[in-house]
């Protein structure tokens, strides 16, 4: 009975948090049939969103469009694109921490053609012009009702850690994961990651993705533990 | 066993004709986590190269990336991009059918940067400059090896017959499929499509994606059947 109630201490430890996380790429539109996405496979927050809810947590996933069951006892709120993943954000606050984990794409297409774009024999192709989309990560950062604790992720191919501190600071979060998707490839079943915080770096090893779930998951148990009067 | 004598007759109908289907979307990287694609969902070219197989035509299936499994006796091959399939088609010939059901994009990013783009603060936002692919369809209609029966699909959201007609022309192939994709969802299980050719339009009904991969196999194989000495 002792390892049952460690277990189920720890399966309690973040009951009547509410906490939202973001997942899988977004779609953004070019016209009816082309759009422009990323790799994101949503496996990480899929698996993040999954293991808060086993500990109690009230999860809340906001999740672009990928092939993957919703876990247990999460409530998944389905979206398309960044614009639709940044006011589905916003409509659930507050939450007591926002786990920014989806593949938020930077840029849309300035104007979505309503009528699909048509080759034109000798024409040169077309350029596309692209329009920054809200910053998601930022605004929950900086939102008056602001999560008690605010997570990103972040995914680089050079100069990881330089880049990771400073998206940290510009953005505003508490923490970012930042993982190099030149090693590691995106969208895959492994992740390592370096974890920032506003005292350091810490290099964590490779691991599942449902392993860097459950040890962030603790991270943030030790967090609201500590937190708590 | 009148039945059964009629249904292994049909099963037969194209055996020892090896035919060529393309499937699927094709996946243009714009960096290591970035691409343009579109909404196929590979169903209407999967549902063709089933119904040829089950006939007993010789089919390999050049498929982009899509969440189907194989038909039974079929050969896959896997590709990513609109060059990659156009080489997989090539090094494919000589067959006595296309079916060019895959939908190719028609432009690739100008340049594919070796590193993710990064967003730059107060910049504008970046264009994005494409070039044209090569047409598969348009080349194997002009091949030296030129298939016997070479078939495109084309999706359309205005001027459906119009566009078709032109289509077919300037492509140089035997059959055009057109759907109307403002009606019909893209990447939808049920179909409707003009069938033309160089004697005039059909207009088939809606039916689904099944039914009509068995429309079509009756047709190519009564052109076969015709065309046998």
């Amino acid at each position: 009975t002792a390892i049952r109630d460690i277990i189920s201490h720890k399966q309690a430890d973040l009951k009547g948090r509410r906490i939202l996380v973001t997942a899988g790429p977004t779609v953004e539109p070019i016209d009816p049939v082309r759009f422009i996405s990323n790799r994101s496979s949503g496996l990480q927050g899929y698996a993040i969103a999954e293991a808060l809810a086993a500990r109690g947590a009230e999860v809340h996933l906001i999740s672009g469009p990928v092939s993957l069951p919703t876990p247990p006892h999460v409530t998944r709120i389905n979206v398309q694109t960044a614009q639709e993943m940044y006011e589905a954000c916003l409509a659930h606050l507050p939450v007591d921490a926002a786990i920014c984990v989806a593949a938020v794409s930077d840029w849309r297409a300035d104007t979505i053609q309503a009528h699909k774009i048509k080759k034109k024999g000798d024409e040169a192709a077309p350029t596309l012009s692209l329009v920054e989309n809200p910053d998601i990560l930022a605004t929950l950062s900086h939102a008056e009702q602001r999560p008690a604790l605010v997570v990103g992720f972040a995914a680089e191919t050079t100069h990881l850690q330089d880049y990771a501190q400073q998206k940290r600071q510009k953005k505003g979060c508490d923490w970012l994961l930042a993982n190099d998707v030149s090693k590691h490839q995106f969208g895959g079943a492994e992740n390592q990651v370096l974890f920032l915080t506003g005292s350091g770096v810490e290099p964590w090893p490779e691991m599942s993705k449902q392993d860097l779930a459950q040890h962030l998951a603790d991270k943030i148990a030790s967090f609201f533990h500590q937190e708590a009067p």
